[in-house]
């Protein structure tokens, strides 16, 4: 392949495919992990680092409107564990016939089991009214917390650390849970620890819940709806999502 | 160190040390790109892997609420960017003094000269109602389209393409300029394409708007504002935040 000037500076910013590929692995393996947590320590070297990578997150209006509260306490957990099964035994009535069977056997946390919880949240008001960025979009804030959360997740991957992030709570039970003020907004409490294995899919996907969506059916090219199936771009997407089953199969497996 | 059976399981799933700096380099490099983006046309094979990213992040439920409209249409882009300007143009207003003037001096997107425009957006009602995870907290789904946005970020990162996400737009307006119906929500518009440089720093921290916060500031244990300066984890939080402003330097020095 002929390199062109502008094919240099491409490459010069380029990560070389060794470390291009780790990226990928870190994104197709990740797992939402509720069930596999190992009561192994997790060393603060280890924590710090991933936190470190939230705080790296982007954020609107450079605002950072996360705090990390950092929970290792047995009695805390439990009184999270608590606010969850509240809103644990609401949710299960939402669901109709099977589906609420269904939803029952599911295990959706780990709050007691995982050594460490995080609980990432965004202050609205750091910085002010007016946000550069947040002035037409209002949840841009809460969004950016957001980034932080999956930021963490894919170093935590990386660590060999599983992640849960459990949303089953009503917010005001988890502030009193962990004391944080009404003003904060509590975006995610995660369950962090070394795991005995990741699944090679998620457990929703596994339990026939729902399928993977073949990516080549959510893309549009200019306009909302319009579709180009001969499209190279669409050949790629029906390739490159096979290879990510297959990065994260042999994630799964190397852990069976 | 001695090697335990629980130690073993840990690196069994860890990366190696490369591939780990790996994930750390795009997340501490990573930048909103508003002014180097060059003309070079984005290959399709790869813009299919950082969507395929985007479609392996986590979401509430397995909803995949997310799809994906690839802007490369002048015509298109120059409605989007229109629209980009009557927001900006109110925000302007919404700054009082220096503020004002100083946020009229910034770059705040690259629509028009980046190669590739996509917008990422949420289907509220994909799988129904009642969505496992979002029965209590209902910006669950929205957060999981946040979470394709910063997965496309980091992979687009290792493939050395700039992003940058525009927030400063009426929803309605950009709904409009792309054929997006009511029902769905717009999450981000990003602006995508190979870059002249990445810079070291964020450019609203180089501007002297905002400073990046000290990261030990932000940590509390077990419970909402308790802080232990005393604690091996802050020192260690210290240590890994000037690492990774040095990484972020010696990529934008690289660039330089």
């Amino acid at each position: 392949m002929k390199t062109t000037p502008a094919q240099a500076i491409q490459d010069s910013h380029a990560f070389t495919d060794e470390a291009r590929n780790a990226v990928y692995n870190a994104i197709f393996s990740r797992r939402d992990v509720r069930g596999q947590f190992l009561p192994t320590p997790v060393p603060d070297a280890v924590l710090s680092r991933v936190l470190t990578a939230a705080h790296y997150a982007p954020s609107v209006g450079f605002m950072q409107p996360w705090n990390f509260l950092v929970v290792k306490s047995d009695e805390v957990k439990r009184r999270v564990q608590k606010a969850f099964a509240v809103a644990h035994a609401e949710a299960a009535e939402m669901f109709e016939g099977d589906r609420r069977a269904v939803y029952q056997t599911l295990k959706l946390e780990g709050i007691v089991e995982s050594p460490v919880g995080i609980c990432i949240t965004c202050d609205r008001e750091r910085t002010g009214p007016v946000v550069i960025g947040r002035t037409h979009m209002k949840t841009m804030d809460l969004y950016s917390s957001v980034c932080a959360v999956q930021n963490l997740w894919l170093a935590a991957r990386a660590e060999g650390l599983g992640v849960g992030w459990v949303s089953i709570f009503n917010q005001t039970a988890l502030q009193e849970a962990l004391g944080i003020p009404a003003r904060i907004t509590p975006i995610a409490y995660l369950c962090v620890g070394y795991v005995s294995h990741f699944h090679a899919k998620p457990e929703l996907e596994t339990a026939g819940w729902l399928p993977r969506l073949p990516i080549e059916d959510l893309v549009y090219f200019n306009q909302w709806g319009n579709i180009d199936n001969q499209h190279l771009l669409i050949e790629h997407l029906r390739r490159d999502q096979a290879a990510a089953r297959a990065v994260a199969a042999r994630a799964g497996e190397a852990c069976a």
